[in-house]
C-alpha cells in the first residue's frame, strides 16, 4: 500500500503507520466484542429473570462508554500523526462514526438490562419472552456479521447485514402490534407490557445500528456511500 | 492561527484552508437551521392535526440525509487535501461526529409526522398534547442553543444546553408516567396513546442529541471529551 509517506520518510514510517491502524481496527473489535456480550447479558437477564446479572450489564455499560472515548482520541492521533489518505482515511473516519453506534448498542443494552430489573421487581411480563428472544438472536447476529465484514473488509457479507435488517424492522412491527393487542385485551398488565415494549424497540434499535456498520463497511471497501440508497445501488455499488 | 502550512506554502493556501473550515461550519449550520424546521413543523403538523404538513416534512427528510452525505463527504475532503491540526483537526472531526447526531434528530422528526398521519387518520388522541407541545418547545430551544454554542464555540452556553438535557428527561418520564395511567383507566384509546408515547420519546432523543452536539461544542472549545463525565467535570473544564 505505496502512500506519500514511504517516499519521504521511508518503509519505517510506512510500518509503524500500519501497527497504528491494526491497532485502531482491533480496538474497535475488542470494543463490538464487548458490546456484543452486553446485548446478549441483557436479553438473557431479561428472559431468565436476573437481575443480578442485568446490574453487572448496567454497571459494564462505563467501560463500553470508556472504549468509546479512547477510540475516538487514539483514532484522531493517527490523523494528526500520520495524515493518512484515501482508503486509511476512509477506514479512520469510519472507525470514529462506527465507534459512535456501538457506543449506543451498548446503551441499548443498558436500557434492556434496567427493564430487566424492573420486570424482576414487577413480576415478569405476561407476553412477549418469545419475540424478544427471536429478535434478540437475530440483531446479535446481524451485530456479529456486521462486525466480522468490517474485520474482512467483506463488503458482500455487509450487503447481507443490510437485508436483513428490513426482516427485523417486519419482526419488529409484528411483534410490537401483537404486544398492543395484547394490552388492549388485558388492561391490568399494561405497565409490564410497555416495558417489553420498550425491550423491543431497543432491539430493532440495535439492528439499526449493526446495519449502519455495515455500510461503513462499503464505503470503506468500496469508496462509495451507500447510506439512505435504495438496496439496488448497495448490491451495484457492491458488484452483485 | 500560523500551522505547519504557513511556512511550507505561505497565505494563500491558509487563506483558502481558512474558507474552507468557514464553508463547512456553513453547511452544518443550515443542515442544523432544516433539522430545527423539520423539528417544528413535525409537532405543528401533530397537535394541529395537519396531515399535508406532516407529508412534507416526511419527503423533507431526504433533503436531510442528502445534507448529511455531502457534507461528510466534504469534512473528509478537508482532511484530505489540508490535513489539519490541532483545533482545527477537532472542529472537522466534531462536525462529523455531529452531522450523525442532526440527521438522526431529523429521523426523530420523521417519525413524529409519521405518528401525526396516523393519527390524523385514526383521530386525535385523548391525551397528551400538552406535554408534546411543552416538552417540544423544550428541546427545541436546546437544539437552538447548542447551534448557537457552535456558530460561537461558546461553552457557556454548552454547557447550560447539558444541564437542560436532565429537566427534559424528568419531562419526558413525567409525561409517559402520566400517559400509562391514562391508558390503563382507558384501555379503548391505548393504540393512539402508544403513538403519543412514541412522540414523547422521540422528542426526549432529540433533547439527547442537542446534549451530544453540546458536548463537542465543548470538545471543539476546551480539547477536553466531556462525554459520560459528572456535571462537575464539565463545568470545570467550562471554567464555571
Amino acid at each position: 500500500m505505496p502512500d506519500k509517506k514511504d517516499h519521504v520518510y521511508g518503509d519505517h514510517i510506512s510500518a509503524r503507520f500500519n501497527d497504528e491502524l491494526t491497532e485502531l481496527k482491533t480496538q474497535f473489535l475488542n470494543m463490538g466484542g464487548m458490546v456484543e456480550s452486553q446485548v446478549e447479558r441483557a436479553i438473557e437477564a431479561l428472559t431468565n429473570n436476573d437481575s443480578q446479572l442485568a446490574e453487572d450489564v448496567r454497571q459494564n455499560d462505563k467501560k463500553v462508554d470508556r472504549m468509546e472515548m479512547d477510540l475516538d482520541e487514539e483514532a484522531i492521533l493517527v490523523i494528526a500523526r500520520r495524515q493518512p489518505a484515501a482508503r486509511d482515511l476512509r477506514l479512520v473516519i469510519s472507525v470514529i462514526k462506527m465507534v459512535a453506534d456501538l457506543e449506543r448498542v451498548g446503551d441499548e443494552a443498558k436500557k434492556i438490562a434496567k427493564m430487566a430489573i424492573k420486570l424482576s421487581e414487577e413480576g415478569q411480563a405476561p407476553q412477549g419472552y418469545v419475540e424478544i428472544r427471536h429478535i434478540g438472536q437475530h440483531v446479535l447476529s446481524m451485530l456479529h456479521d456486521a462486525l466480522d465484514a468490517f474485520a474482512r473488509l467483506d463488503s458482500d457479507q455487509a450487503l447481507r447485514v443490510m437485508k436483513e435488517d428490513k426482516q427485523v424492522d417486519q419482526e419488529y412491527q409484528a411483534a410490537a402490534r401483537a404486544l398492543l393487542t395484547f394490552m388492549m385485551e388485558d388492561a391490568r398488565n399494561i405497565s409490564r407490557c410497555m416495558m417489553v415494549m420498550w425491550v423491543l424497540r431497543a432491539l430493532e434499535r440495535i439492528g439499526d445500528h449493526a446495519c449502519n456498520i455495515a455500510e461503513h463497511v462499503i464505503f470503506m471497501a468500496k469508496g462509495e456511500d451507500v447510506r439512505h440508497s435504495p438496496m439496488e445501488d448497495a448490491e451495484r455499488v457492491v458488484g452483485r
